[in-house]
């Protein structure tokens, strides 16, 4: 049975393994205070031009979208995301239980544009009563997004635009970066750097056995380290992150194995439309979304695993095959073969 | 300068301000311990026809929405709302402030149906993940809605047979309550005893200075006393709050001056199709909405204050005339004459 | 039966009825934005010497301890107060439900210094995890104390220089205000601008039906007006706030009333003086304190209403007085005859 | 130079990692459905001799508390602690941030008494105001405490039947109890079954990478599974946690490992009593906690790192000296050697 279900289904990169194993039994200071996390940071900075970063690590994407979106927000403030945001839809309704409204707009193929935050801040302005309403504070974007789409470097930068017309704050959730700055070169970490408050760096979905970078280019807000405790995304042996990160940022290896991910989604992506499949969302990344009927739904359950995303309401389904930095390409020859 | 703006411009109706008086003086227990209180609660239920209700009186509508709307959810559950419902559109992110989601339904003139509900938890129950989602645990209905349209008895009767199939509560906010029986003979404060779990009855928009009576048909979510107290929603005089609902539950004062509100609002809602003036909704209530070029807006607004409610786009504006319990005869006289 | 339990029995101040009366039937704009309202922050802000403040109406005590605290906190603060706290002890935990952690100092008769404030920051301060602690953001003091004393205008400046020192802010519940400031001539409202952050001046136990003014010397945090929506703390009719504050703070009517509730109370203390009953804690305000045995409380009981405080364990208890602006001589007088 | 300043300095026992590595590449399905959480799962149901009890997994000690806690909550409960209690102390004011007031009780080298609960729960309930403050809903205990210090199995079945008298849950904080378990062989995780609502078994600190496992021996709350998903604390590759616990519960490790912290522990304590040192707290587990003058420390410092815990005020210290999982007697003679 094939198992493209989704990027977290293995374990983390041999040599992060290998690292946790070489310094297993030294002793260090907890709560990240520790030479790797020290180091990660350092070539976390380094590769995000952004030598005056701010970097923190926590444990989860959940945790790290609640804790980042509710420490840059006031509480009169809510968060603009698109509808299909997964703070949004699959995280729970962290953001709310964090005491924030997630103020959503429409959006195409998993994204929204410059230009719809635009229409909503003149729309909210324009309101007589709108000091009723929530605020909007920050700008939420996944990068990919939850459809694999990306924004480029020009659209981050109009949003960095509207952002400072309106004073508004941006947030990238980066949970599966690695795979857009893998799809996309002409995108790089220092345009993250330049155009946001501040971005995640996922682990969990690249390589990770668990951990999400934070980085504030032009700094944290006030005690962001308490702030984390308080939120319980504080890890006691914090150098399981700091030694993760200093890993996948050394030699490259975090974009490294970012593109066998999607070298190998691309290639299923060919093998699809060749075998006349209709993809549902044309997606540069590692996650690949076709249209089935529910009888091929069926056929292929019997000998691949993938996701299940939505009815369409005419007999057919949207499914996802996802790959990652572990896929091997023998895996991807038998799926092709099975599809 | 004619005034329709809204139906909370004026103060108390007549009778209520009198039993202040009255009553001014005497020395009484505080936080709803005296006899006032106890009356009023006793006329409610009887009004109601629940004898087992229990009654809680509140200070204002949005306070009174998030007291309530927390009271019945769980940690992990959310509230469906109209779109248009005021929670999610006009109290400043009160109900996210106090940890739950707002899980919008699109709705039509202001209403959502038991089957938009049915539809959205048959999508939730199909989603594999639906576990990393907000659960649906209240059904919040406007009585009448934020564009002065109705539940009808039978709508809510399939409201409670929807929400007993799917495990959910339901809480009508009756801010206006009092307009909606007035235009709806055949809906009974009995009907909203029968199908709701918790309702709330204007005091505010309908004759009273401040003030919703809460009630809860089956019995309260326990030591919900003490919810509103750690909601800053208890008043220290609560007789203050028990003298005006005793006051609008004698000699059936609320409806009666509910009617008032409703047939001066008929008249204009009259004037403005004689005189070829365009409905935006047609609501049978208090509130009319109409449409209206710039022009014509900045032209009625030298003689009479409206509501502005928002742009077409097309260059025309929807606006409100509102009545209230206190609405003159005369006045709507002269507004006439303006239109 | 007479009845002293507490300084909320009464309803309000005949000239706060008259006022609302005469203005019953005007029609004015809602949330605050009618002329009553403007005229009472302008006489609050001569009264409080302090042409720059800022002055929002909140309607109850809890509510406004919530509103005001929250709204000058960060996430990862709390707010230091007296164990005896009404915020620690009286509010059902609404500081927590907000978010926050009540930091309790001892204190004695109510009240903490200065320097319980600076060994608290020294002792945080000198912990190497204070990071992994709560912050003290705000000090709370209450003016008059729930015990009745009274912080004195030396002790404000020295609690200024204490917050200023370590970065703290200064909030005064004056709950009772009126009390504190007519019980203590050198003690004037100047002060009270002049050596904190924000500061409340009751309303609801001092002469009118309900409302607490919030005044913020210095300015008001970004938005509070949002705030105080989303807390539920805006009343839809705003100008009966006004309108009450517009009275109370007409020809020096606040500390008229306030100073006849200390008069009373006074005598009440002479007469338990003289009587040889023992004094709990020796109140100057309006409320006072005695100890009595439980045959004796028994027996008083059947002639007058007491608030009762607390077992002492001995077999006697501590219970109180408590007068009101409204408060009549002769039923001072038959209240010592029976003591 | 020796380190014994607590007992997250090391990594995981090397089993652990082997298990890690060797399941690396496998592909199984997230958020704990996997073969190896299952197994985990039901080796922890063993040891607990509860066939029945619902076990999750979570990341770390803060976020266990305060998942743990709030869902065991009404939103008018606080949580009983000791004033020493870690909830109480050093989680940066997890608690309430969730919501709810720690309400603290005095304790004495770090523990708490049945008897101490059921005095505060008749002064609570003999307060005629009592609904005006916040009710008592679970007793926190730490297993062993922050002092290191037990609570025996009889206090245990006496706290059982003090909550059952009141209406109360209890919760037990097992970040350490492997050494617990290994200190006092009368108490067993059976013990924790028969006589809690709920308890955590420390991974973190004893073997793991990280990791708490909650277990609750009558069954969870509904939806707790979506619970910790809100709060941010599920994993996605949740077998990473699986894993850990399957090693820890295979053929006695976890308390074999636990064992060796406490037998290295008390070397520690008899060579400290042996060479006249005085003990602040006789603590039975892995922490030992002197008293030592500001030069002592100063001097010990050169070769050993320590905890530092508070300045006694009459020039002394109470340091401390923590052993783990992973000791070695080598390290401790070593220390012995500079005492």
């Amino acid at each position: 049975m094939q198992k493209f279900v989704s990027d977290y289904m293995e374990g983390a990169h041999p040599l992060i393994l290998k690292a946790l194993c070489d310094t297993n039994m030294e002793k260090t200071d907890g709560y990240g205070f520790d030479p790797y996390t020290d180091r990660a940071k350092e070539r976390i900075r380094e590769s995000a031009c952004c030598p005056d970063a701010e970097v923190f690590f926590l444990i989860g994407g959940t945790q790290t979208n609640e804790t980042v979106i509710s420490s840059l927000l006031s509480p009169y403030e809510g968060v603009l995301s698109a509808e299909t945001g997964h703070i949004n839809t699959h995280e729970a309704g962290a953001i709310e239980h964090g005491g924030h409204k997630v103020l959503t707009l429409k959006g195409r193929e998993g994204k929204i544009s410059a230009s719809d935050v635009r229409a909503y801040m003149e729309h909210f302005l324009a309101d007589e009563n709108h000091e009723h309403e929530v605020f909007p504070g920050v700008i939420y974007l996944s990068e990919p997004t939850e459809y694999g789409t990306i924004y480029t470097k020009e659209e981050l930068q109009e949003f960095r635009r509207t952002a400072d017309d309106y004073g508004l704050r941006i947030y990238v959730d980066g949970a599966r970066l690695g795979y857009a700055l893998a799809a996309d070169p002409s995108l790089r970490m220092a345009d993250l750097s330049a155009n946001t408050d501040v971005y995640s760096i996922g682990g969990t979905k690249v390589g990770a056995l668990f951990g999400e970078a934070v980085v504030f280019p032009k700094g944290a807000p006030p005690h962001f380290y308490t702030i984390t405790k308080l939120h319980g995304a504080m890890l006691a042996k914090g150098r399981i992150l700091g030694i993760q990160f200093d890993t996948l940022f050394q030699d490259n290896l975090y974009l490294e194995i970012s593109r066998n991910a999607v070298r190998e989604a691309r290639r299923i992506r060919e093998a699809l439309l060749q075998k006349g499949y209709e993809l549902y969302i044309d997606s540069p990344t590692n996650q690949i979304f076709t249209i089935v009927t529910k009888e091929k739904a069926k056929a292929l359950r019997e000998k691949v695993l993938y996701g299940f995303m939505e009815e369409l309401g005419d007999g057919r389904l949207v499914i996802r095959f996802c790959t990652s930095w572990a896929s091997r390409p023998e895996d991807v020859d038998e799926l092709i073969s099975i599809l």
